[in-house]
Formats: C-alpha cells, structure tokens, sequence
C-alpha cells in the first residue's frame, strides 16, 4: 500500500456521537537484563537504530498521527485556558503573600481538629495515618518533639537503604542535617514559637528538585556534575520558611523518563504494600516515604502521571497542580510544556496544606499564563456537603473500564456509586476522541523537551552514562522532528477544545489513576533495568489529559484489589480547579471502607 | 577537534558592556539554473542530502547553536511580553467594533486634508502617490468615479501580464470581478451611501490571505488544490465589509519561502523603480503593485520580513503588526508563531487606514496573548511634534552599519540626523547581543512551522511539485530535531530578554530595514529559480527581531542609492506599539527631500 494522506475534520465540525471508543493497544516488546543489554546496542546503531525506532513508531501509529494527516488547528505551544467561573465555597490564598500566611489560612480551611480522632486503632483494616495536625498537636502538647521523631525517621531511612539490595528511599540523605532542623525546631517548640502548622513536618523532596545542600542527580549517577545546586527550589524553600524539616532527595525513575520508579544506579524503592512490587514512577521514593509512614509529605514532579501513578500504586494521595500554578524554578525540567511540581500525602487534608504552601507561579508564567486565582475549598463549613452534592462527575465508561485488572475499574466504579448515592451526586456520561493522538502529542512534547534539555551533555559523553531504559527512551525522542513537534502542538489544540466542551457540562472528570496495580519487579530488572511499555501504557492510560492540557488532577486511594494492592481514582479538573478536585478528593476519602496498614509501615510518632 | 559543550550564562547576567559586533558571515554557494537542478538531486538523496545538509549547517554554526550549547533560560513558545505602558497622545480603536468605525477614527487621527496638496507635480524629482484621500475627495467630488479608475487598473495589471516574460503583479485575476466591485461601489456613491472612507479603494492580496473566490496558491502550482477557499481570511473581510475594491491575488515568492520574489512557476514581478531587479519578497507583487500605483495597499503577510524587505526594495512603507495584533486566520500560514498579516501602501496615512481597519486579534490571540489597546497616533493635533521630540530612538551602530551598500547606512545615518535635529530627538547608542543566535532560532521556528503545516502534502508527492529553492528549503527545515525547535524557543527568551532591557532605555530601534538594495536579477533564476543564501542574508539581516518577538516594525523610504535604488529605513517598536512606529514613521515621510517617480508607474486616476 502506498502513502495515504489522511484530513482531519476541524475540531469544531467533530461529531462526538459518532466516536468509537478505541480500546489502547500497545505494540513493544518487553526486555530485561541482557537482552535490554544487546537491544541498546542496536538502537544506538547509526542505521539500524533508526530502522528499529522507526518500525516501533509505525506500529504504535507515531507517523499516522504527526505526518500523514492534516491537522487544521493551529498549534497550542502550552496550555491555553479560557477564562474561568469562580468555584464556590472557596477561601482565597494570597499567592504573592508569605506561605505562612497561607497554610495558616489554609488550615482554617479544615474541619475542626478533634485529638481524640488522631490515629484509630492500627489493627490491619481500619488503619489510618498520623495527619500533620496530629504531629502539630502533639508537638504543641508537648507529648514529643521534633527531634524524637526525627530519631524514628532517620532509623527508618536507614533500614530502608541497608536491606539487600538495596531499596533507598532516599539517595541522598544526611542524617546530622536532619537532626539539626529538628533541633532547631524543637527549640522554637521550646520557645513558643513555631514558624507554621508545618513546623517540626518532615517532607521529602524528589531529586530533580533543588534541595540545598543536597545534589540534584534526577536518579541518574552524573546530572549533579553537570549542574550545580546553589539555593533551594522556589517550592522547597517556600516548605523550608514554614518550618518542615527537609529529610533529603527521595528516589526516582531516572531523569523522569519512567512510570514503575526502577533505578539500577542507586537500587530501586520498593511499595510498602508489596515489597517485590514496584511503587511506581517516577516519584518512586517520594510515594513510598509517605507511605511507609515516615514522612508526612513529599515534593515530586508530574510531567506524565509521575506524582499520580506511584501515589496511586502506593495508596496515598497525590495531587498534580494546574500547570504553572507552582513555581518551577529549582527543578531540572523547568523548560517543559507539561510538568508541574506538587504534594503527595498520606490524605487530602495534609496535600491541601502542603499544596497552600507551595503554590505561586513564576513571574514568566504570571505574564503568559494569566493564573486564576488561588483557593481551597472551605470544608469548614457545613455547607460543604451539599456544594460536593451539585458538582457533576465526568465518567467515559468505555475507557473508563478499560484497564488491565478489572479490580480497578470495579473499585472506581463502587466508590463513584456510593458517592453519588451518599452526596446526591450526578455522574454523567461523556467521550473523548482522539485519544490516541492525545498520547502521541504528549510522548512528543515530554520526549523532545527532555532531550533538548540534555542533547549538550548527552553529545558530551553523558549518554552512555544513563541506564538502558533511559537510552531506549532517548533514542526515541531524537527520531522526533521539529515538524513532528508541531504537529504534536496542533492536536493539543484539538484535545484541549474537546475538552472545555465537556467542561461545559461536567465539573470534573473521574477515572481510575492507572489501568493496573503494582507490577511486579522482575529480579533481572534490578541490575540493568527494564524496558516495557505496555506497562507503561498500562499505568499511563488515564494519566496524560491532565500533563498535554495542563489540568489539575488528583489521585485518592479508593480501596484494593483481589492481591491487597491499593487502587486510587482520578479526579481530572477545570484549569485552575484546584478546590474542586480537592473537595471532592476529601469527600471520596471520607467515605473510604477499607483501609489497610502497609507491610512495610514505620510509626514515626510513637516510636516502633 | 572533539566535541566541546559550551554553556551559556544565565540571561541576566550577560555583561552588555563586554558584547562585541560579530560581523554577518553566511556561507553558502550561489546557485542559479541548471547547477539548482543538480544541486537539488543531491540534497533530496538520502544520504548524500543529508551531508550536504549538515555541512551547511556546520558552516553556518546552527549546531554549535542548538545542540551543542547548555541554554539555561527555558523556552519561549511564542511571543510573550510584559505589560506594557500606555503610549502618548493617541487615540484608541475600538478592536471589537466594526470595521467601518474604526477607520472612521483613524481618518480623525490624519493631519487636516487639503486637496490642494492631493499630487504635486509627477515631475522625476518632486514626485508623490495618490493617497486613499485623494481618492475619496474625487470620489465624492465626482471628479471621478471607482469604475472610471477601475479600468485604468485593469489596464495595468494586463500589461504587466503580457510582458515577455511574464512579470504579473497578479497571479489570480478576474477583471470582471473588479468591474463588478467597482460598479457596485460608483452605485454607493450615487446613491451617497459610501460604506467608508475606503469604498472605491482599490488593494490587492498577497495570494496566501484567502480572498473569495480567487483560489489561495502561495505562489505555487498546487496548494489550492489541497485546500478550498470557501471565503475571505478575517482581514479581507474587514476591508470588503468597508467598500475596498479587491482586484485579486498578488503574486509571492513560493510558499513565502524566499526574499526575493523570484516565481519560476508565474513569473516574477519587477521592481517599478528597475524591471531588471527583484522586488524583494515574499510579497513581492503586493509591493509592486503599490509601488506602481496600480493599488493604493495590499495586504501582505511577513514571517521573515516578508513586508518590510519588498517595501523597502519598492519605496513603499509596509507595516509589520505586533505578532497576535491582526487575526491571522484565513491566511496559509495561520499556526505560525512569527507570522502577521500586514498592510503595504505607499505612504503612512494610508497605512493608518488599512492597518485600522483590519486590525483586532483572533479569540485564541486574545485569549492567550491578552493583547494591549489598540491606538493609533493623533497626528491632527498640534501637539505631535513635541511628543515626538520626546522619544528616544535606539541605535546599535555596529549594526547599523555593516551593510553591503554604503549607500544604505549614510542615508539612514542622515535622516537619523535630519530627524534629531527637527525634533530634539535623542539617538542613544545600544548594543544587541547574540545576533547569530536569533537569526537560527528563527529559521528554526519558521522552517519547522511551514514544515509542519505542508508536511502530509509533501509526503504525498507534492513536494516534487515545487521550485527548486522551495525544496533546498525543505530539506533545510525537515533537517531540524525536535530538540532543535525546543533549543530555539529557549534562545527566543533569551533575545526576548535583551529587547526588553534594552526597551526600558529607548522608546524605539532603528536599522535600516536591509542589508541591500534591490539585486538583479539573473537570467538564470527567471525558469528554475535560485538559492543565494548571501542575498537572504542580506535582505533579511535586520529583519529577525521583529518575527522572533513578534514586535511591531515599520519599513518608511527614505531616499535612493547611487543606482537610484530606493532605501527603506526600519523602526522597530515595544510590543503593542504600533502607534508609535506610526508617528515616528509619519514625521521621517515629511522630513523626506529626494521622491522619485518609479520608471514603471500607473496613473490609474487620471489616466495614463
């Protein structure tokens, strides 16, 4: 057959009752060990590297989609929004103001603090986490310090690292610092003096975030050489002015460039609910530290689901911001059209006051992005459950049950049932074209603005240097053309028009965070890695709308499946609906059932 | 020699003081003819191209630029400015109004009409055009009537046709179409219901802005059959919807992938004031046809300088709009991030009026770009000189003065002086950094945009269909990575940054608009075209800034070469301020002392 050229209609002129669901089909082999080993020796050949890459991207319909078909839109560069609604029974935040200023106004946000409901019993189902009001109470009750718990924590790290093999959570860590924040906080404990609710908080940070003194390595073994770290992160330093307690850089798929959080350079973290399963990626440790109960929070980064899927994985709250709503500077993608940096917590109440803290854009993107305003919803107040009543649910059933274990699809399924049963709630049918363009578009956009990041120091001899996945991945992203870019751009346009139509009618969309729970790590991945992209589309499915348009999301652990491994749901929101999700991510939490301690759960607080 | 990363400072931090004058050097063959035709054999074979290709580009150091360089300022998609001051002593467009009440408001803004001055003597010395006024007075005085004139035009335009060879100014034409235009509007007048001050104006489009029903080829052989022209692009709307007499589709430099006009496909249109020279392009027939005084305007589209160089090179005045400030939709290259749609008439009140009329941004521009005021200069005060007095005009010496022709810098040189002296203006010495870079940061985005836009038809056999310099182009451009694009955004805010330092000191930027006065042109290029780099390279030498940062610029003559070659100077304005440029513009036409009537000139009022 020869090359046939394909027109696509004008978005406007889509009937969207004539689409077919298009259930995702992956083509790629999976490779471990040394075949990965034999496989990166062909892909990075001259000639037959291309030929390989590019069989890959025509079985996966790459050229299909950016180079045979006219796409009329012209190309959305970053995510563009319309002017939005203001959402209701919100609190305002003041972005330009400090962020003490904000997590106090954001703590008053709550419901009211009641010490007797801090920490039910921890028998195996009806476990719960200490919130960081627990930790604040206590610590203002003078029941511990800061400095105790850091003990705890800096005992629990180390376990973590010392198992054989290893599986850090951190990869850079030192414990005297953390005694030494902790004494200082101790001491304004001491004093009367707390800087924040945060204060005497322990929080991880990613390694592609800035972390002062700590190097910023991204999970590989030489990033740090090549770019120093001299200050904190804009986001880090804003948790450090409120008094956290910065326990060092958490574990991560290397450079970002993966979903299940395997790294051959410093070992790979394990899920505290399955220790020979993945957490996913590519938060690997920051989701894992949360979830093992050591810290309260943690920083990462989600450029493709990498703060959703391994809270998800790893049964803990993530929360993936509008784009541009926090501030980039200081992380080691701050040239992208699709990361953001935001929390992961062990509940939605600990993410809102990390999330307060946090948020403010850069002042490029104050000019280019014109951000709304910044809010929580009040859930103080008793009007909170009929304002959850009147939001309308999103659910695209076809894709929504299209996951690889239907445990997932079932889970996410009872918990919208019993919400819309409890809170009155509508759930209303919708559909998305195109969402394998929505794939392609993204792969290109993360892919190529990864690449031109590193193309200096991947030319330099640093290439050779990163793990084979790693490689397989940058192979693909350099068959990318300019043109191909553009052509990505074009159909963003097309997705983002899509959806703010069904914005129009719903004010969210849910679905399962990933289309699978915890893979298991096979041995032979350990060492050398592992390259596997069904899984990866498995865990990405549902991931990529909220990276391509820039749309807050936020994945809530919903229950388990058949294994005991942790399911969350996705709440995608408007641009800018941050309160939103965040109501109705609080509503899904309190009427979770089943809550299940982890295998692998320190007590920070209480000591082990 | 290996490979050497290099890594560029921070922005902010660059030390201006330390920037030394790199003077242009472009290496690249001047190929003509039949050596095109070998030359493009050898580009488009896989390998052999593919090494030509980047052997070029290593000469013109694109890769030391994109790929081997550590750019730490994260990329600019598009323009994006910061906001800006209002402007002095304007008046205000109303963008959302109608058309027929915005240049209402501009004829307010032009100094009082006295028809006593409409044409001095056509004598070689004191010569001047028509303005829209002069029609509109004899209009209404029924001194003549838009029928009378359009025979005359049609004449002209036929006679440029039947030239062997064939240099049309139109490559669409339908004289019964204009004859029916033109009865309509002498009815209007009968009737004494003009539409505007524009009806029975006579304006040609460039033939990549759609104008119902001509076809919309670009200049080639083939675009209008893979896309219809179902109505008029939103400009050519504005200006019908205000009596404008469309007389068709002016001829262009291929796809508008070229500056000098040369159309191997429908011949090449002359340069009124030498038909042995280029006209300088893309647009090069909207020049002409002004420049002749067949049209009063036409609209043109510029990427790339694709207004400025062949108003320059025809001693017309042609106006590049901020990038957004028009709406682009309707034009061929409508998902560009340098391109706008722009008028072309001989002097600046006519621009005025053209540019009012069609101005107000698309509702994805206003979305994203949140475009300021639009304004136009109050020219019918008393008050303008002094507001002119008060601006302060950047001059980058070094710059300014390495042209090919002498000529061109001592005439700029001297109305700077003349200018200065009349007015108390200041001319303030500023320094540019990084030329080379924003010359390959725009090729890059230009070249991948147009790629991306043509790339199914290409694929589909179409790019064998194209003249021989389109195609070196393409190979060009399909060379670029997506990690090239991405580099160049980074490089954009970058240039970005130092045009807005260097706007903080000077009101304005002033260059001559090219490096080069009209070229010949040689026999050879008439059938099968030419590629000379060095020509682009002077043509388009002070052209990059404005498409890259998506400034507005005004190409103004102000005088003639030794050959009698007209000299455009360029003043490039803050974004948004095009009012500016138009009173500065203004005053540089009435301080001009040499006019020359062009050898080939129309009277189409009186009659030849």
């Amino acid at each position: 057959m020869g090359y046939t050229k394909k027109v696509m209609l004008p978005v406007t002129e889509v009937d969207l009752t004539a689409v077919k669901y298009d259930p995702l089909q992956i083509e790629a082999p999976h490779i471990t060990g040394l075949t990965l080993k034999l496989f990166i020796k062909l892909v990075e050949m001259p000639l037959v590297g291309s030929l390989i890459i590019g069989y890959l991207k025509k079985q996966n319909k790459m050229n299909v989609i950016l180079r045979d078909t006219v796409i009329p839109e012209p190309p959305m560069f970053r995510p563009e929004f319309p002017p939005q609604e203001p959402e209701s029974g919100v609190v305002f935040l003041k972005e330009d103001g400090k962020s003490e200023d904000r997590v106090e106004t954001a703590t008053r946000c709550l419901p009211q603090y009641d010490p007797a409901n801090n920490r039910s019993s921890s028998d195996s189902t009806t476990f719960c986490y200490w919130k960081i009001r627990d930790y604040a109470y206590s610590y203002r009750q003078k029941l511990t310090t800061p400095s105790m718990v850091a003990e705890n924590v800096i005992c629990a790290i180390e376990e973590f690292g010392n198992k054989k093999p290893p599986t850090p959570l951190l990869i850079s860590f030192d414990a005297e610092d953390v005694r030494k924040q902790a004494a200082a906080s101790t001491q304004r404990f001491e004093e009367g003096k707390p800087l924040s609710i945060l204060d005497g908080i322990f929080v991880a940070i990613k390694d592609d975030i800035d972390c002062y003194p700590h190097p910023s390595k991204g999970g590989s073994t030489w990033f740090h050489e090549v770019r120093k770290v001299t200050k904190d992160a804009v986001s880090v330093s804003r948790l450090r002015s409120c008094g956290v307690i910065l326990v060092g850089k958490a574990n991560m798929h290397e450079m970002g460039m993966g979903t299940t959080g395997v790294n051959p350079n410093y070992g790979t973290a394990r899920n505290p609910h399955d220790l020979e399963r993945y957490t996913g990626g590519s938060s690997s440790g920051p989701a894992a530290i949360v979830a093992s109960g050591i810290c309260s929070a943690a920083l990462g980064t989600d450029g493709g689901g990498s703060i959703r899927i391994p809270s998800s994985l790893c049964g803990v709250v993530g929360l993936k911001t509008t784009y541009g709503r926090t501030d980039i500077r200081g992380a080691l993608c701050d040239g992208g059209t699709v990361e953001i940096v935001g929390p992961i917590a062990s509940n939605v109440e600990d993410i809102m006051l990390i999330y307060a803290t946090i948020l403010g854009s850069s002042p490029a993107d104050k000019i280019s992005l014109h951000p709304s305003v910044t809010c929580l919803p009040d859930l103080s107040s008793h009007e909170t459950s009929s304002l959850t009543g009147s939001l309308r649910l999103g659910k695209y059933t076809e894709w929504f049950n299209d996951v690889f274990s239907p445990d997932i699809s079932n889970k996410c399924e009872d918990a919208l049932t019993r919400f819309s049963e409890t809170h009155g709630c509508k759930v209303l049918e919708i559909v998305i074209p195109e969402l394998d363009q929505m794939r392609a578009a993204h792969v290109v956009s993360i892919g190529s603005e990864a690449t031109a990041s590193l193309t200096p120091d991947l030319q330099d001899g640093k290439g050779t240097r990163l793990t084979l996945d790693s490689r397989i991945n940058f192979a693909l992203f350099n068959s990318f053309t300019a043109s191909d870019y553009v052509a990505a751009q074009r159909l963003r346009r097309r997705i983002m028009y899509y959806h703010m139509e069904i914005f129009k009618n719903v004010d969210v969309i849910v679905t399962p965070t990933t289309g699978m729970t915890a893979p298991v790590i096979p041995k032979s991945a350990l060492k050398l890695g592992e390259s596997n992209m069904k899984v990866t589309a498995n865990l990405m499915r549902f991931i990529i709308a909220a990276n391509l348009l820039g749309l807050p999301a936020i994945s809530v652990p919903v229950g388990y499946d058949k294994q005991g491994l942790p399911i969350g749901l996705q709440i995608i929101g408007r641009p800018w609906g941050e309160a939103t999700i965040l109501r109705l991510a609080a509503a899904f939490e309190a009427q979770r059932v089943e809550t299940k301690r982890p295998m692998s759960y320190f007590d920070t607080l209480e000591g082990k």
